[in-house]
């Protein structure tokens, strides 16, 4: 490692310092992956490539590339976690959350009916044995 | 494009034709990416990249490769179309919707503890006027 790599009056993002280049004033990482933040660049770069994420950050305005680099360091993150599913894994899960609510909520509103009906019952039953 | 690429009795696979390379008995592309679907693979290579697919489908059992290629393509799909949020957009989606739906559920479970205080009320106020 060069000792460049521990001049911290200009140090080069995290990007750079994995990559091993030099760090430019226009370089398109540094704003996004800062050198007290290796993992993250680390796992960008594991799972989607330097390149991509570059090719990535170009494509969208620059007032979304923070937004971009966080989801691209989330996602990354999930697929090392979990190669298999990745971040679909935790869409799996909330799916089934979001459906699991639905019925409760759909349950729970049958309960409702059937307590304003027993509640109808209940009343016109009342009316009926003080009419009777 | 060379004519080998229409043999179809021994079609190469979408990846060995994306990459324009033999698909060999031993490729570990062919039973995920058929040529049938060119897209499939041509997604994943543009935001993953072949070589991250290929190693993550080294690290992951045989048995669940298939779901893994599945889960690349769903995540290589949504970049696509969002780059900014990938599939993370679709996880912050259905987070605000299990938010809603718990306080949908929560506002309905105070409804039934009022139709039960108001039924229990009711109940108390007709044996008191029964009794009077």
């Amino acid at each position: 490692m060069s000792s460049s790599y521990f001049n911290y009056t200009n140090s080069p993002c995290a990007a750079c310092k994995f990559l091993r280049r030099k760090c430019t004033s226009d370089c398109v990482f540094a704003p996004y992956f800062p050198p007290e933040e290796p993992t993250k660049f680390a796992n960008v770069h594991r799972i989607f490539g330097a390149s991509n994420v570059s090719k990535i950050l170009q494509e969208v305005a620059p007032h979304q590339r923070e937004d971009a680099v966080n989801s691209l360091a989330y996602e990354a993150e999930a697929r090392l976690r979990d190669p298999v599913y990745g971040c679909v894994g935790a869409i799996s899960v909330l799916q089934r959350q979001v459906l699991g609510l639905q019925r409760e909520l759909e349950e729970t509103n049958a309960d409702i009916m059937r307590y304003a009906s027993y509640l109808g019952g209940e009343t016109a039953s009342v009316y009926g044995d003080r009419r009777g």
